[in-house]
């Protein structure tokens, strides 16, 4: 249903056998991809999906390990011969740095629409899902993202015999419309029962542990986390550069209680994840140490 | 001595199992890049190369495939702790061209030097070697580059002896120095014999068959040419975006009589390029179809 791909795992710089980290998921015929490094269209063709049907590219900051696949990208999607226009969402100077990296990928068979963020929290609606993008603390100004896809209550037979609604509308009120006819107004709660819960991937890199990442991750049911450091003495390291260690991102993971937790975006020095991963897991024992290409599957619960 | 690695061999798009045509030269301790498609950083690790004394980065043209990789690259430089300046020589608009992609990559702790190239031929001088550019033809303006090493003579003791010349004076001769003792002049054509031969790479992607390359390429040890397709039917296509078939590659070849020709800069679509080789070398026998990380090292002759 939500089908979401880890594409590479390193932070820093591209590794034979580590690409960057990035994440691809597909819902509801939409291909959404949250930063594009060095590689990762060679990651994607890995893993057997098409760079052409992406719909929206989210940087989460303009570091060139999170953004130096961009231009190659474009350059494939247009060999690909795309004509449907691309959103790009990012923080402040987006228009700019696309604009300037685009020196070499200057002609493109689609449009580009960027979606500069100013604020500390802003939701993109899309249909059937939304995007909420959260600030987060790098040391250059930079975002977490979730996927949402809220899912409407059940559609109430009873209820919306009882009220005598037309059948005619009944598709429609489901898929959320309100309908006049006359003087009455049908509305969608007429017709479905409490919201159900949906579905919701949340991922961040790149910053220090914050309170955004604690809220925003709440009900998510995969949070994907930077684990940038794994060694005990490190913890002063990731504070110099605005990092999160693992056993950092595990308390987070714990706080919210999550579903389970990967870890990505490893340092080049951190040659085997796995090592760590004991101690880890005394802090939340639903963590995974993840590697390229770890995807999942998320479905909506049974009823 | 000279040594030489294709760190790979694809063209207009990096794929899964083949990273974009770079070559990597290192001679008299200093490496030389040609070309740096995304992806290169990572191919030279691969080959146990490091990026960090890279010397020297030449571009043939800026279309994405061929300098994508550059911003990664000098990152990686500057991660290194690299402190020595860099030469990048390329096509006119270079430093625009560079200057815009370092808007992911502002800060280093190295300088960057851009020669630009104006002529439609150009030779850059270096201790012990140097850099030969000539024009080609591709739908941009683009270069093909000599890497040439010169040689000196034989140090000639029976002559040095015969004139006289202090023994304080012959290495400084010998290594090319011109010296002046009193109202006497000692040149090195004094103690040398005649200019042996040297070493010679010619490497040149992206570009119809022109002149300029058998002019450029006589007397190259090793020649590395495109052939970005194989098939039969894909001279028009080649015709039309200015790119050279394995067949056309393998005439030049066999026009300037090269030791050695290996081809590279395969289309996406061109899977196996060995498939072609057979009616290649009907063309011109020493042509191979490169791979990844093939590598030579070129020594001088014995005397």
């Amino acid at each position: 249903m939500l089908d979401v791909c880890l594409l590479g795992t390193g932070g820093m710089m591209p590794l034979p056998y580590r690409w960057l980290t990035s994440l691809m998921m597909r819902y509801n015929g939409k291909s959404i991809l949250i930063d594009c490094g060095e590689g990762t269209q060679i990651a994607m063709k890995e893993k057997g999906w098409s760079p052409k049907p992406i719909d929206i590219i989210c940087f989460t900051h303009y570091h060139a390990d999170h953004i130096s696949g961009l231009p190659g990208m474009l350059l494939t999607m247009g060999n690909a011969e795309r004509t449907e226009p691309l959103l790009i969402i990012g923080p402040k100077g987006l228009t700019k740095v696309v604009g300037a990296l685009r020196i070499i990928a200057p002609e493109l068979p689609f449009e580009i629409r960027c979606l500069e963020i100013n604020e500390t929290w802003k939701r993109f609606d899309f249909e059937g899902f939304s995007i909420e993008a959260f600030r987060v603390n790098h040391n250059v100004v930079c975002y977490g993202y979730s996927l949402v896809v809220e899912r409407a209550g059940k559609f109430q037979l009873d209820k919306v015999l009882e009220l005598g609604i037309p059948k005619m509308y009944w598709s429609k009120l489901q898929k959320g419309a309100t309908i006049v006819d006359g003087n009455v107004t049908y509305t969608p709660d007429m017709v479905l029962g409490e919201p159900r819960k949906g579905l919701k991937v949340t991922y961040c890199t790149d910053t220090r542990p914050t309170d955004s990442i604690v809220q925003n991750a709440q009900g998510a049911d995969l949070l994907i986390l930077e684990g940038m450091y794994g060694e005990s003495d490190k913890l002063e390291k990731a504070r110099e550069y605005k990092h999160m260690t693992m056993y950092e991102a595990a308390k987070i993971a714990a706080q919210v209680d999550a579903p389970q937790l990967w870890l990505t975006h490893y340092s080049p020095s951190l040659t085997y994840p796995e090592e760590y991963m004991k101690d880890v897991k005394k802090i939340f024992p639903r963590a995974v140490a993840a590697k390229d290409g770890r995807s999942a599957e998320l479905n909506f619960e049974e009823d």
